[in-house]
């Protein structure tokens, strides 16, 4: 992508550098609608800029290319469900914030949007805990994780994924004391397929503390949680000092 | 509603008097589009017929009307919730199929059609037993009454009536071993509202051996439930003689 | 509402007393779907049970009924956009928690939607600061309320009221560091309308840390706003002793 | 498709073995979204703890590899239109209920939906009587196979898939004394199309006693048609002991 | 209505005098949507005109009005099911065309809309042939009238009118060698309801011969099957002297 | 409505003044969600803030009280079709620009709707040139009207309103050098109706050079027009000095 | 496709031999959903049966194989925008009925459909008169195309197909005095893009005498048409003789 | 593309050679649905007929021909993001009108269709003044280009491109005293993706003075954009005389 209008001579990117600052969050790739030459140069531009860049979406060339930049000064990070990489120099590491996410999965086919969650709130300095495959269809395989996440990790929030019928997010919903954020996950076919209905179920769960982000917005739904989380731990962190 | 076309001579009606003998289950009058006095006219003449008429979606000066055919000979079975009658002869009670119904309520804005299921499967001879008001909001609430519907009552078949969320269905159909038949209700206001949500989710189920019929459908609900009890009785009941 | 089945002496209603101890939050009543004389059994129920009950959608004959009610023992605070109320005796005060809950609001329109989320979280126990009227169409309004909601209250979370097209969440979203909660208002008509383009605008949101709940459902994003702001001030109001 | 979270350690998969027993009925590996690694391994695992693994949507590749893997000890049907399979091993045939199904089409392009719902109504032990291509236009094709079903073969439950106008259902419901199961299929183009209209005339059926799955949901046609059908065979079969 | 803008003195209203001429059909009054004054004042225009005035959906005070104004020189025609009327004065009747047009409604709720098409089919000179409540819920009860209309009258169209799941039309396009023009009528509730099912239903239909108009368009069916039958009338009545 | 939150002491109306004077055109009152006091109460704080208050979608009741606050000093313009009106005292006439504003309608139904867009073009100065009822099923009666906008008057832009199939604006568009704003009117019904076949339809017109507002947005596309003929005219009026 | 079903015996396939005869249009191959040598298969079966075989959506390898069979008996002819092909023995070929068919497209882009509808048209024995590509961004080139179909050739019925805005059937419609057929074509993206405006737009029509099919539905356009005009054919036969 | 139907003789391409001179527009060849041939054939007759031939959705192998095609009298104008070109001999450069069109985008992916407008009204002989990636995630970016263009450049009308929830047009036309144009981009996935969201904002603006075109019809908004522009320089061009 050039950076000047050829014929107007007008710029065609305007960075937005104050945004991790005044948002507390990092900006993401999304690498599937770039080409590779495309990708890296901006990735190399956040890593100058902010010592990290993220990147979603990766495809297996892009991938490849990745893993040839990481070395001894650059690592890289690797989420395989999500096809997603995080490249950072030392300094990129996020600082720990102590906020604490609990992510819920309904079946094996939402991890890979259940992973760019966790990614987001990761990189905003969260404890992320994973709870996966745990759909309504069996619904005794939920209990004993969820007393888990509440009682022993006490998490600040959680991020429960579902796809096809959605109804996770509303049974959790009405079962916990905290925030609830619905992802809704592309997953089945037909009428209400693609993640509609999910959706659709999610906005109008019986279960109030729901909110909910778009049909696979991993990133958004990691985003929400972890600024929920951080906002408690920052009062958290103060106190333990 | 005249019985002949006043342009041309023709028929307006042809009634389909081998219904109930060929399909098992009686027809039901469907007041709320017709005058006070075409719906009178209607069922004295399933009456005279049957020896019973149903009416659902009754109005009050409907209502009262009944109140006042019902007597001695006529027996008026009204169901307060549904806003529905059955107006029979002593001849026009169903026989006892020994088909057995479970049938379960998310919330009680779904009682109406809940009970518009009931009256149907009663009146093709089932025995129906209710269990309301248990949403996915609180599951504790669901899981006794279920044990006794499968252990106890035995039931062929149980029908789930949800709006909003509409995630009991697929919820209780992961825990049975009979079929199940989801009847969305249109409660629940937005995107996803007026039983959409409920729909969409029903036929995104992740549990399989659920079936749905259309928003609403309280007599649809009743209908294929009735079939399916019975079809099971029929052979019980020859055993157990 | 009777509370037995006449036809199987099945109990209607499961109330679910548990859940303001589990959730943290209260019951509402839904009154526009019932009649005056349910709508105030069920209050009186609430009143004996919790010390308070919630009415949202009031009618004015019902609000009459209320005000009847109210006297030296029983307080009675009224929305008056909203058209909601609550009815509570001393004890059903919510303990002050120290959440603090921003409510901007798009359109005059938004209001009565936006006094119910009002509503739902301070009685959760928080303090609600609300914005009025700063629409996209003069944004100039929005910087001056938005800067003392951040610097001089420090929120914890901010719920976004509006309809129509639905920019003001986006717009928030991408100037502050707390958790957005967007709240579409059905308002607006032709392609789009009632809520519809502005739930599509907020859940297409270009800045992350935006989620939503459905359309016109105030309690809903009362309900969550207050649970992120609670799990704040949970860990400061500790901090704070 | 690893087992455990690289981030967390926590588990990926969480298999619910309990389900067969619970609700009388084999989970069905559904190949198309995996890849022939992943769908080998497994199907393995199946075999290993049921003695019988169930593939739909088989990939030509994996096809051969399923076929390599048959042999003495392994048995492999194979379904050609619906591109589906079953392994078992001896152990792994289903006993037989007695359960019979019928299963009607509409035209040729149903056949491949049409046959999962025959393998999965046969791997819950029924009987299944395909009666394929009698679609509306041509009415005169459906009623001596259909008297042929009722009246020799006494079906517990019928099928009928269908696409386009899908009014086939509604003319078979119309005619027996059986419940129905619509099974809307995904062909068809324009407005309504892809098992829109098919699916939407079924909810709108004018004959009650029918109940319907998703488009496409094949599996789930044959999974509640076998319940169905079990449910009265159980009572046949004792009976005729 | 006034018929001159107050504002620029343009005209209000250009009528199209030689609309019937160019087409052949007469125009139809929409009545409800304007007042009884104006509807009595256009009708009035209409028959000074061309002796003929026809107006649809009328409510109860403007038949009222109607009625007072037929008398020795003017004729009323009331189509009751329809609510419409023609007004006439001798020279208005229609000359007879030779047309034929079979009119076939799958249930009585269906009949106002299908006598619209009737009255305006034989506004245009048809003669119309009615078979009314003959749904596929029964379909014994549609073959002897169809084979009336086919082998006696020999008609050139046939309209089928029908709402729910608007399987009918496909049914009779099946059997028939002459044109059909479906008519979808806004019965049903739920999803599909209100005639969207039976218009996609006919969009889709496996039945080549069948083009539909949209939903409760009778006026529009029954100019377009007028429109046909003259066209064959045409040939025949000259052969015919 | 009162114009203080009384929980929270916040303003809850926060006027834009600057908004005239910014954008060049009057704010206008959407009466129809308002009370008769609020509605005059606020169109008193117009007259008194700009000399002028525009009123859209008027009761009658209200207009009757408009019609007593009108006298010596206050004038009452009334748009009977639109229901609309400007109250204004002398020096709260819009200064003619000279812009020129064509304005096509194709049916009567169109007209209240239009005419809402005639008022807002007035307002801003213009001078607005209607043509009403001249749709595409009679074509002929566009020609002349159409030419003689572009020649006698020759205006800056033309608003052409139409519901039902919307076809007239594409063909206008196709005829005519300069810009054309598509208003489609939400009637018809049906399939498309409510003029979502309009809107539709001139979103996909094959003629470049219309743009369009929402269905029945007749101010919007009375102020766009306005715009685009007072950028026009503020050349074209220096010139001419 | 095999012709019986493995598991059961079942025939896969019912022809409908007497289509013909009994609707008086031949049955048409869709190709693009068999492989080469199935559709092969099928059309020698329809040439041995009907000394025709007709295929539509024929891909380039399949078109070269029909090529081949072509030869001194079998007569292939070629669509070539439509991909469609007829193969015929002398037997084969359609007695002229004397049916007049006018076919007007609005964009270039609608002839591979049109032609579809050419052909179904041509092999029911009418005569095809194509006027293309007169949309209404230039209506002056329809009109004399227009007069010559209905003064030179006098059609008995006009099919109009347009894609984009479809308001070409509309106009025609409002000018002519026989049966016009809209046929809607996926053309056009964004918003009411693939058909969908085109075919709201001619439901909505307000020009009546006009009935639609599905979007690209050109075969089912050209058999009503053909049903049309052959009808009238029939008699003018007849009376020329 | 043949010019001639084999069939019949009939023409296939009836050219509108007085549209640019009636319109003030030229032609523009939408590549992407044509072989390599069929666009250098047109191209070449556009070239031919008007010195100037504009494509626009140009694959990489029509690229390369057309760049093969450029040389010492005929000129290439390629547009890289737009993937869109203009070949042209001297005369066929665009009389420059003087009107200025501004043109904001919200984001980099809304560049491509950006460039479309851009070149369409610079071929109408516009100057155009771009400012890209000012979303509404950051809106200090906007406000200094904006008075630029407001101040400065003194633009006649602004055009806005922008996807997913398509907020920033609103809040352009907020802020300026001219004319904008809406134009909605498919950006963005889940629930409103594809631009849907992005074009109901736009329609639902609260901020008159928008009018919008179809999703990503960046031709269409060039052309509107151009003609609104054109008609404020003729005056402003003569003036200045």
């Amino acid at each position: 992508m050039g950076e000047i209008d050829e014929f107007t001579g007008s710029p065609l990117v305007r960075p937005d550098f104050g945004r991790e600052e005044r948002k507390g969050m990092p900006e993401v790739i999304l690498a599937e609608s770039k080409s590779i030459e495309q990708a890296m140069s901006i990735a190399q531009h956040h890593l100058a800029e902010n010592e990290r860049a993220i990147l979603s979406r990766v495809s297996p060339g892009l991938a490849a290319r990745l893993r040839q930049m990481a070395g001894s000064e650059i690592e890289l990070e690797w989420y395989e469900h999500a096809r997603a990489a995080v490249l950072r120099r030392p300094a990129g590491r996020p600082k720990p914030t102590g906020g604490r996410v609990g992510l819920i999965s309904a079946g094996t086919s939402d991890i890979p949007i259940a992973e760019e969650a966790m990614l987001m709130a990761r990189e905003m300095g969260c404890e992320v805990y994973p709870v996966y495959d745990v759909g309504v269809a069996g619904l005794h395989r939920l209990f004993k994780p969820l007393e888990h996440l509440l009682t022993k990790v006490d998490v600040d929030v959680i991020i429960v994924a579902a796809g096809m019928d959605g109804a996770l997010p509303s049974v959790v919903s009405g079962l916990v004391p905290v925030p609830v954020i619905g992802l809704p996950i592309s997953v089945g076919y037909g009428l209400g397929g693609k993640g509609i209905a999910a959706l659709y179920g999610m906005l109008q769960t019986c279960s109030p503390g729901l909110a909910v982000v778009n049909i696979d917005n991993g990133i958004g739904a990691g985003a929400i949680a972890g600024m929920i989380a951080n906002r408690a731990a920052r009062f958290r962190m103060v106190r333990e000092d």
